[in-house]
């Protein structure tokens, strides 16, 4: 039997399904490249992608393809892997004169997130700063919904096309991007329709050859989006579905990716599957292994998705009691649910099966395997506290709790 | 266990996810639309709707909303059951000047598609006709896909809002419309990016008080949308989760609103259950069941969901033996599965499933009981073989099976 979700009440749900960027999939869909800047307008291009992508070779690939279309491009590949504001501005002064400028994106989160910030930062007045969101707490301790807005609105954008060569941030599904504030050490968004990706183009040839960590980061940090996704506090039927099925793929194929950089199929399957909890997360939000793990990556400048799977089982395990049918429908799109079992046994089961996936891609590690120690404690959970992600957690959580949690993962 | 389905090949897949509508879901969400209309940049709207929706009051009511708002609003509420070619010219001239126009689309699938039509209509040159598409029979006696397109390509439309008060086109969801060609007696479509909604506002009590019939033939048209969905030539695992997702919901909550027109839940189950159905069939497109469904509906002047449940279990036993598996996953998501019986006989239990619920919410007719004899055949078979729809149905059929499977219904 197939694990049973207690219904969704519906008639006092109030969401929002926010447009997507429309996405194309298929090998070969990089050529689609010059047509689709020329639709947004686009006699230039600023092409936004990091130094690993230049050397494997595909931004300079992308680039003749597009000046034999006849377009004028200006490459920025400075992206750095927790992209900055100095990223920003440099990319910014890159692209020179907006008028009939699209901007393309090559490359995984980082290039995506950057290239929206420079999306923005090219037609508004004022530092991108500005433009950022960087919560606080309130009196109480908890993160003060009203400080989860930017100092200015953005009026403007310039269109951005979004080609994903990882699988994992989804960045290609939404407008929102994390950026790191040097003069704070700390991870500061922008979240707005105006950089949301016009087209993404998915294209799995792309994805082939990353190297096996990488792709398991990456793949955590999908498959950590649609477990959030799938149990956080602004969860809809539409969501739900499409979150298990991202669970499913992700967990079915990144084991043979990882061990494979050329399986075609895996690749595929991956780059969909995240493209999946990407469109999940959109509408229902994330939790708080995202709160609890930008500032890992902030202040061990670890990878995103290292630092969520490092923190994922605990995160799970305290959220258990309050959601424990999901969970173990987790366990079930995991393939790791026992029929006979009752839920709260299926619930640890996909704990386990997380661990356990995380061991099978190498990438189990704990706090102090990456650097950290129980002197970065304070600055972990006070950065923690104020990530917006929190809002969204199913259990909230004291500083006590998440100083609880690191010191687990520790 | 959960009927396992045969995992997708993506590595050789090709398709594109096109951007849909905001959504915005919940009790009340009509109360947004003159905010929303002011948004596209509406100082005057036109809204178009039905005689049903203005003895509902819903009319009066949104026109009233958006009066007090300060818009100039007109109202065509000639919209037909079936809407034809002469509902949008006399609708488009309703609208005046297309300068700071919104056209707001309040009630059935008739009301939205039909609006869509009056969007291109008021803002492109020539007869409606022309930007619409009337599939003909190639020389081998199947639809020719060159002839899957209108003589003219529309270069603008209106902005739209839909607000859905039925459960079951999923018109807001997508830029597609019918409409009858009352020149011809058949049915022909528009389907353009231009007039997808820029927003969609589900709100769940307008639904609320629909007398059984239309209820039940609406909601077997959102379970035809998604069965067809789930098992066309054109699946993704996107569109699968959704789909399945929509089966789910329609299967489970259809009786309760049949039974109960006040019985919100249900209401807004379904309204959600609508809506996703559309949402996976915008990417997997349909299959023959609307294909032989809708030159009933032309003939015979039946309502659409009537047609469909009349055909659906004939096109899915003719559809069987190349959807096993997936039937089988159909039967599951409607409570109907014995998780220890094989696919075939579980895809046959969906088929009984979907008989019984036809029967459960009073609509199972044969085409004789809805004015039908073998004189129509002829015709329908006829125009059934040119419906753009058979282009995505997993089995081709000849002309001879298309007329067996009309015959079996008669």
């Amino acid at each position: 039997m197939p694990i049973a979700l207690e219904a969704t009440t519906l008639s006092d749900a109030a969401f929002v399904v926010r447009p997507l960027p429309e996405a194309v999939f298929r090998c070969g869909a990089l050529a689609e490249t010059p047509r689709r800047a020329r639709q947004l307008g686009g006699r230039r291009v600023l092409l936004v992608t990091d130094p690993g992508v230049v050397a494997a070779g595909l931004a300079e690939r992308l680039r003749a393809l597009l000046v034999a279309d006849g377009l004028d491009v200006a490459v920025f590949s400075g992206v750095e892997a927790n992209p900055t504001l100095s990223n920003v501005t440099s990319g910014s002064a890159a692209a020179g004169d907006p008028d009939g400028l699209v901007i393309v994106a090559l490359g995984g989160g980082s290039s995506m997130d950057c290239a929206k910030a420079i999306a923005l930062d090219a037609v508004n007045d004022g530092p991108i700063r500005d433009y950022c969101i960087a919560a606080s707490l309130g009196e109480t301790g908890v993160i003060d919904p009203a400080s989860a807005a930017p100092r200015r609105q953005p009026t403007n954008a310039l269109p951005l096309i979004a080609i994903p060569t990882t699988s994992g941030t989804a960045s290609e599904t939404n407008g929102a991007g994390v950026l790191t504030d040097e003069s704070e050490n700390r991870k500061i968004f922008i979240s707005n329709p105006l950089t949301r990706p016009a087209v993404s183009l998915l294209d799995p040839e792309l994805t082939l050859g990353l190297p096996p960590y990488p792709t398991a980061t990456c793949g955590m940090d999908a498959l950590t989006h649609a477990i959030e996704a799938f149990t956080s506090n602004r969860v809809t039927p539409y969501s739900d579905a499409i979150a298990l099925q991202a669970i499913r793929l992700v967990g079915q194929w990144l084991p043979a990716a990882v061990d494979d950089g050329n399986d075609l199929e895996a690749r595929a399957q991956l780059l969909l599957g995240s493209h999946l909890a990407g469109v999940a997360f959109a509408t229902a939000g994330l939790g708080m292994c995202h709160a609890l793990g930008h500032p890992l990556s902030a202040v061990l400048h670890q990878a995103h998705g290292q630092t969520l799977t490092t923190m994922l089982p605990h995160v799970m395990g305290f959220n258990l009691p309050e959601r424990t049918n999901r969970y173990a429908a987790v366990a079930d799109a995991l393939g790791a649910a026992d029929a006979t079992a009752d839920n709260d046994t299926n619930a640890h089961a996909a704990i386990a099966a997380v661990r356990a996936l995380a061991e099978r891609v190498g990438i189990a590690r704990s706090i102090t395997e990456m650097g950290g120690s129980s002197d970065h404690l304070p600055e972990l959970v006070r950065q923690a506290m104020s990530d917006v992600s929190m809002l969204t957690n199913p259990r909230p959580a004291s500083s006590d709790e998440v100083r609880a949690l690191y010191l687990a993962a520790l």
